[in-house]
């Protein structure tokens, strides 16, 4: 069975090496100080590790199972569900008023990885749940807060996401998804939904779902979709659970992966309903939610790497396969372990590296969302806001070619469910589709957030780059050469991209579209190569101050060195195809495809 | 449910336009003529597509069962096989005098290609039984072919490759399986193999075991390794079936996708065997199967490409999702077909630029084949040689992303198993690891054709690139623009790797091998590159010559455009990779990672 143990140094390290959370103004990071974090790390790292990680398996292998309209959650999962309720883990970084215990996204997110990386589809379960409970914290009235959020906050109700329809997805305006306004202020909301994780299931006394949905009379297309609370039972004046909705799984999914989770066909049958926010701005509630969602959605691509990496490592340390072409490393034996072998090698540090540089990238982002949240700071608001699809798209395509990878490493046993090493690439692909699929994201961030509020925040984000460059520059001739140099060259390939879509997208705005989402790979290895350099940067200030453990400091150097030589350079591939525009992309006409 | 149309055209253009094989003077090809192959590839096309297809799914959803030592396949499969033997096809390119057809490979691949895409798990328990054919056919004694052969090339027997056992997969000189002489001439085979595909099934009245196992006293590891026959029912001297030997299927392991085929834990307690080949040269016997093999893999890798591919194009057509940005392609409809969006077509054209010039890779690595065994050319075989890792590798890895674009385009109908995009991504995965897993293939490559006979046969393939854009160039300016300048600095960028390999290999060969997977995959790229120059030779010729269908000739030459101008320039950032050698890549102490 394939093991699980959290990254709790790594990410002390991002905290407080490269990030020093504990130094920076947001409010509540004055809290943030090594021993806190590590005490909250360490915890959560023995529950995933020791009671979520070993159902992953069986949750693949049992699946959810429908019967009577009720759903059967894997052996387990409940009792496990508990125990994380227990422990307070759904609202950790929830308010205070409602149960939580108002944490900074930045501790959300690190305890985040680990439950996703040791149970995907358990996590979602409560993932779904936070972020139902964030649109609701945002655009609730006071009593609905009052109503749901304590309840959803302990996740003693869960709740779900509502978007999908047979024939529309991405394309929302296409909805037929009715709400009919009653006398008493609520709504019937009626249609079907499909692809609704944890629709239902047995862990939860109540499960609140949030179902787009159109009022009859109201705009068309996107602009006359509104947000509803529908709850699965009705709740009573007193707050005590009353009659069934109108709302019933049709079916689940049969899936490729994330079998633990309940992916269901829901059907709404005149269900009661309460409009979230305004009506008609339904979009924007749900965005709320997408936005949290999207961000979680590329650290569930990262944590899949980072279990598989894990157990790839161990793998390729203890099958012993073939010989070190430069001399026996283990003549003892009948041969030498794989990781002697340097394609091994090459595939191990591929994972590595991206791993260990995607969770920088995820506990920035985090910093800028509790910035943006805790200080209202505006930039950090805006240029986490084009980030997102980077972390959404990149992470989560990278994520699941780094689980393909690990599970290589293993061979056939790789291919065989046994070994857990094709659970993490079928959970995996999930990500890089859901919360719009990384083609949507692509567009996103070059058809939209690029030229938001003319174009600052991807000027900030070069200037951020350009900063550290400056401030870190010829100090020492090594460290110029493996991170400040190929960062540089990266960054600058990244605007020439940038600047290929001002010049030619006007024109034809499918010169941009066409590079959009080699420009989004492109984004992402700056971002980790910014990463990369500041945590080559902590790591070499960690040795000159005699830090006690070299070993570790120094392969945090190797390993960002491998980065720079070996990941990095992409950006040039990705540059050249941005700047052969649209007519290569475009040229057939569809009849002859 | 998914569809499978024969690529017919697409396969006569490779076989008559480009390949000319009715010219060439290997034996068999002057029957090649246009309307000849046509008859057959339109035969296997209705069969493929009508009978083999339509199982896939059904393969897939009821896998094969193991009840009480019987291996039950899914509904269909067993009448779907006897249509099949019944059609002669097992046999298409095997000798007359044992049954077969006698067809050149190059036939046998085009339509081994339509079986693959097909139902890939259908497919493997004649492709198994071809190579097992193929390995008595070259290393049996005369009495041995005579009692195999004609039942295996009939597909009424069919065989199995038992090379992996728990504790080894690539180093098979690890094995433990042990040949104990009798004194009748024949062997005791004891030991567990694993991983055998197609091991025990209910499709065929006897099955044909080819063993790998040491007889003891022998030289160590891989030298003592020798090949047995195991039939499953000892064939009595007037070969009817005789008594059930001592072998026995332990399990079918649970496996990733091809659940059609029975991947079977085989245990042999002291069966009866015979020596195929000489003893202790089991290895080369091995691999008259391994090269077949490999070969047939590499084709599964973009058979799978080609289905999901066809399915993928189908959806985007069909699909309503979205607005084309430069106005509505649909303006009647509530939305534009996918297909309109530049980030859709830029996966469309990746998969179609890949299957298309995979094919005629594989068709010209077939045309080799048959020259080196028809014709006795060495070069041709020396090519074909070096070739087959790129074949094996490259067309599986990518064939592999391609399905995997294939199955974003449904978004999340992609997830779900009832659309099938799924199991083309869990089937082709496979084809990445068996045969030897992909970084064996560039290990082969790099540690060991490369260098054959002096690097004679690498030489022989840059000459090839050399005079095919000598020959072409100066004629027309698009053409050497788009075309010859590509493949020209392509395969600069494939020649500077070999250098830098030369030049640092030597003195530390974890130089050369650090870059080894780079080096498959630009290989592999300068290999479909100049595929391309030639079929956009072959399609301008056609128009040149005012040839009726003047859309599929200008298509062709668009689609080798695109994959000129966004796929081939990846040889660079491969270079740059491999030119950084072994030091980041070999940076770590184990215990650091």
């Amino acid at each position: 069975m394939p093991r699980y143990t959290a990254p709790t140094k790594d990410m002390q390290f991002v905290l407080h090496d490269v990030l020093n959370v504990a130094e920076q103004p947001t409010p509540g990071y004055e809290d943030l100080e090594a021993d806190f974090t590590s005490a909250i790390l360490e915890e959560a790292g023995k529950l995933t590790s020791e009671v979520v990680a070993p159902l992953n398996i069986i949750g693949d292998t049992e699946g959810c199972k429908l019967e009577n309209g009720v759903v059967r959650t894997p052996t387990g999962f409940k009792e496990a569900f508990e125990t994380v309720k227990e422990g307070g883990w759904p609202g950790l970084d929830m308010p205070e008023q409602y149960g939580g215990q108002n944490m900074p996204c930045v501790i959300g997110t690190a305890v985040g990885e680990m439950f996703s990386s040791a149970n995907m589809a358990f996590t979602m379960y409560q993932g779904l749940t936070h972020g139902a409970a964030s649109a609701i914290l945002a655009h609730g009235t006071n009593a609905q807060k009052e109503m749901y959020l304590p309840k959803m906050v302990s996740c003693e109700w869960t709740g779900t996401m509502n978007l999908t329809e047979p024939h529309c997805g991405t394309d929302l305006g296409l909805m037929r998804s009715k709400a009919e306004p009653q006398d008493d202020g609520s709504y019937k909301i009626t249609g079907q939904k499909i692809f609704i994780s944890a629709g239902e299931h047995d862990m939860a006394d109540n499960i609140i779902h949030l179902v787009l949905a159109k009022i009859p009379g109201g705009p068309d297309g996107i602009k006359g979709v509104s947000l509803f609370i529908v709850p699965k039972f009705i709740i009573k004046e007193n707050g005590s659970l009353g009659d069934r909705n109108a709302v019933a799984v049709g079916k689940i999914e049969e899936k490729m992966g994330i079998h633990g989770n309940s992916t269901c066909v829901m059907n709404y049958d005149g269900a009661t309903g309460y409009l979230l926010g305004e009506a008609h701005k339904g979009m924007r509630a749900m965005f709320t939610m997408m936005n949290e969602a999207r961000l979680g959605v590329g650290m569930q691509g990262m944590s899949q790497a980072e279990v598989a990496y894990q157990n790839a490592l161990d793998y390729a340390k203890d099958r012993l396969q073939g010989r070190d072409v430069t001399g026996a490393q283990n003549p003892e034996g009948p041969a030498d372990p794989l990781i002697v072998h340097p394609d091994i090698r090459r595939s191990l540090m591929d994972q590595k590296s991206f791993v260990e540089g995607a969770r920088a990238f995820m506990l920035w982002g985090a910093t800028l969302i509790d910035a943006a949240h805790r200080s209202d700071d505006k930039d950090a608001d805006g240029l986490v806001s084009l980030l997102t699809p980077v972390i959404k798209g990149f992470l989560s395509d990278q994520g699941y070619d780094m689980t393909i990878k690990a599970q290589q490493v293993y061979g056939g046993h790789g291919y065989i469910e046994e070994w857990g090493m094709s659970q993490f690439t079928r959970d995996s692909r999930i990500a890089m589709i859901y919360e719009g699929a990384n083609g949507v994201q692509a567009l996103d961030l070059v058809g939209r957030k690029l030229a938001l509020d003319g174009g600052k925040h991807v000027m900030a984000f070069f200037d951020l780059v350009k900063t550290f460059v400056k401030e870190n520059a010829g100090q020492d001739a090594d460290f110029d050469a493996q991170f400040l140099e190929p960062l540089k060259a990266a960054s600058k390939d990244l605007q020439a991209a940038g600047m290929y879509f001002m010049q030619n997208g006007m024109k034809n705005p499918n010169n941009a579209l066409s590079g959009s989402y080699d420009f989004m790979h492109m984004f992402g290895h700056v971002c980790l190569g910014l990463m990369w350099a500041k945590m080559g940067k902590a790591a070499k200030v960690a040795l000159d101050n005699n830090a006690s453990d070299t070993a570790f400091y120094e392969t945090k150097l190797r390993t960002g060195q491998y980065y720079m030589a070996r990941q990095l350079p992409a950006t040039t591939l990705h540059l050249s195809r941005i700047q052969t525009g649209a007519d290569t992309v475009m040229a057939l006409e569809v009849a002859n495809f």
